[in-house]
């Protein structure tokens, strides 16, 4: 039988997923082993690889077989998987064929550019050094958008690449309301002035006995080590290069068993996610995750709503005191507990805690929304961001290094991802008040031990679905209703009121 | 400027250089760190970026171009770096050309299902298992000739791959003289029934006191860690992606240190090789190996002429004493070198001593020749094999498993490629006699720990050139001579006759 011409334009997607998955290796490589003087070779291995990417994509006969389903589908005269084949497939396409190659390949060398200077400047503290190619690239983001084209925001462009279908006035309405809500949130906290025994997380503990611990912790989760690995990265992250071969990595440091812990289950959270899409749909929509709000909420449900809760800790509190017996057998879940869920405003995202976590995001999103549009400047970057911080957190930002040099997403080009952070918690928190209804005790199965109910319930509520569903549709279709910040703030509300007793 | 011919096919073949280079990845991550779930995937990724090889060869813009350069070729009229890069790269387009891509899916597929049948059939030792597969493949392997063309023998054709220039009946002369020297002189050795002490080798050793060993031993043979890195695996390899990124891997023994010393000093010597490629002729000719011969010439330069030798031993016999003092320090250079030393004939090729082992290279090979001839018949392997055996080393195979299933090549299509060893083995003796003669008191510098200086004269006279020279030129340049086996036969004569009293 002569092939469809859906089955046709389907082997050519794979074709540029298998590609693609040889990125994530490459990727993954980089990162986690490749030695220290390859990095110029990888680096041009790479590009190859992504401009192959590319051309596939612009490919005429690509096109033509393309164009034909898209009339199908206009005309509704799709079965519904094909339906989303076609549609996410043309919007792709569509993206792709606006931008010039030579445009592709002058970002992605401004970009190249811009990492090493800001690498630089952070290093030296220098912000002078690394401002006239964020210019640039800031240029070329907004040149990005004009090609694609926008109706009310060039950041609407820029926002839709991470999370598709999110335009910058729903984003802008959703941290207004959260703002309104943490920023006195956080004084009320701060004005308790309660601190707990922060000591209590910090001591020294042998890395091949925290790998032992994450090793047991992951798999606990549910997260499959026959279809992934743990490593050792500088900054931890997930890799999934197909449903079958997802990894994570972590980061061991002697004197904070816990960075390691909490970093593993957060990317452990974002590999479930990766392992429970279907591997029959692998490099098609149906076997592509949502968005990376989305996937943020995985992660950010495992890290936070379910690995800073006490029935969590209830179970592996035990089991840390038996691989730390000397540090913790005197010590019980409680304090631990509380000592975990510290609530102070400082200055570095990454390690803020919970709460403040979202003011760190939100001041990024402002900033990089009027960047895009035109209405800041490059050159006031560091005098706005550190009044923000003032405003917000109540902190001063002592150099740029700390301050507006901490992140690596602007060098890299990557503007509109900042609010998918935040959009995962507030995805994660809607979810969960979702899993508690209909998981019957939820907590106490969790003192058990017993974490893949939750798994179960998030692959057939989310995760099997791949791209199926918008993340507007999946999130009215799991919880009800559309996103909002209510559960996220309700949540932070009844936990933190009770730990601060507010 | 605008681009010159040359400089426009350079760029089509550093892409083409950058998906092997991917692919590269792929595999070695395939042997040492993959999940055990993705292999399926994974061999679709590395089928996908395949074919994207053979496409880009065939692709009309590159034919265009490299026949613009082959006509200057003819007349003459190319510089020397552009004369080897347009011999070489049509050298392989004509094969490409001349193979239908239906063809070469064909093949992949056999050789990925003969592969599997054959890990099949050694686990049960059941060759019939196997043997309807190796029919299929060895009948490709003849198509493939035909595809070719050839003059002689198809075998030809298939050497031409792996040792280019090399005819089987120059092969075939080669090993024949090889046989009538080795065969007497293996039963005079054995007649002399001299047992060194084996005790020597075993014991209990700590895999990462033997993993620190080794990454000391590499270095000290020059191998750049900063460009490379030393991983485990079953089966110990190179994996060569660029001259800033050549890997090798080993295989630690709890109950014997010289497996893991072995491979490693076999694989830094492949390794030293690829990091000796100039890093501005990456891929193109001038930046790639010559052949598999020279390349294993390397390989056991280091392994054997050099890692077997008593001088060596002097240097690193006290290194090792230091890491496993419970073990050697009572032991002596002397007593562990000669039982490092020792010949017997056996079953295994990979396990065979520097003697015996070119009798297995010998067998495989008048074997394979005689198959893609069509002279005998793959349901005789056995009976054949197992003559051989006896005829030649006096061995009776007990079965199958450790018999004529025992090596993987034939299952991945290699015909061809076992001629290489016994080839490395000759050119590694003849270099190695003018290494001798040009580098002064070259045992007294090993002594002292200096490999440096043989690494050096290795990259000036071999390594640097990439494929300026043809494997018989680079020989006839190096040693003043064309290859032959004489080096080889004294270096045994020498080295046995001393250790045996012949």
């Amino acid at each position: 039988m002569p092939k469809t011409t859906f089955e046709k334009l389907k082997e050519k997607v794979l074709e540029i997923e298998h590609i693609s998955s040889a990125i994530g290796l490459l990727d993954w490589d980089t990162n986690v082993y490749m030695p220290p003087k390859s990095s110029a070779f990888r680096g041009q291995t790479l590009a190859t690889l992504s401009a192959l990417v590319h051309e596939k994509f612009l490919d005429k006969n690509f096109e033509k077989l393309l164009m034909v389903l898209k009339k199908d589908f206009d005309d509704n005269k799709l079965p519904e998987d094909q339906r989303v084949f076609v549609r996410e497939i043309y919007r792709t396409f569509k993206k792709e064929k606006k931008l010039p190659s030579e445009f592709v390949k002058e970002l992605s060398q401004a970009v190249s550019e811009g990492h090493h200077l800001w690498v630089e400047a952070r290093k030296t503290n220098d912000f002078n050094l690394f401002a006239p190619q964020l210019s640039k690239i800031v240029d070329l983001k907004r040149q990005q958008a004009r090609y694609i084209g926008y109706a009310a925001s060039p950041y609407d462009v820029l926002l839709d690449d991470f999370e598709p279908g999110l335009t910058s006035e729903q984003a802008s309405a959703i941290f207004y309301e959260l703002k309104k809500f943490l920023v006195p949130f956080i004084q009320k906290i701060v004005g308790k002035n309660k601190n707990f025994d922060q000591s209590l997380l910090s001591g020294k503990f042998d890395p091949t006995k925290q790998k032992e611990l994450m090793h047991i912790v992951a798999a606990k989760l549910g997260y499959d080590l026959e279809a992934g690995r743990i490593d050792e990265t500088a900054h931890p992250f997930m890799s999934g290069m197909n449903p079958y071969d997802t990894r994570v990595t972590t980061h061991y440091l002697e004197d904070n068993f816990y960075f390691a812990f909490g970093s593993t289950v957060h990317e452990v959270g974002h590999a479930l996610y990766e392992q429970g899409l279907l591997p029959e749909h692998f490099g098609t929509p149906l076997g592509t995750s949502v968005s990376l709000g989305i996937h943020e909420s995985q992660s950010r449900l495992w890290e936070n709503l379910v690995g800073k809760r006490l029935a969590f800790w209830k179970y592996f509190f035990p089991v840390v005191q038996e691989y730390f017996p000397e540090k913790y057998n005197k010590g019980n879940v409680d304090d631990f507990y509380q000592a975990l869920n510290q609530v102070q405003p400082s200055l570095i995202r990454i390690k803020s805690d919970e709460v403040t976590y979202n003011m760190h995001i939100i001041i990024r999103f402002e900033i990089e929304k009027e960047l895009i549009e035109g209405s800041i400047d490059v050159r006031d970057l560091p005098i706005i961001w550190n009044s923000k911080h003032k405003e917000y957190l109540n902190i001063d930002v002592p150099n740029d290094a700390q301050g507006v040099l901490q992140d690596v997403h602007w060098s890299s080009g990557l503007f509109g991802y900042f609010p998918t952070y935040t959009l995962g918690n507030l995805y994660s928190a809607q979810f969960f008040q979702q899993a508690k209804k209909e998981i019957v005790n939820l907590d106490e199965l969790f003192e058990k031990g017993q974490f893949l109910p939750l798994r179960e319930w998030l692959r057939k509520a989310i995760h099997q679905h791949g791209k199926l569903y918008t993340a507007a549709e999946l999130c009215q279709k799991v919880t009800g209703e559309a996103l909002n910040s209510k559960y996220y703030t309700q949540y932070l509300e009844e936990k933190f009121g009770q730990l601060y007793k507010l």
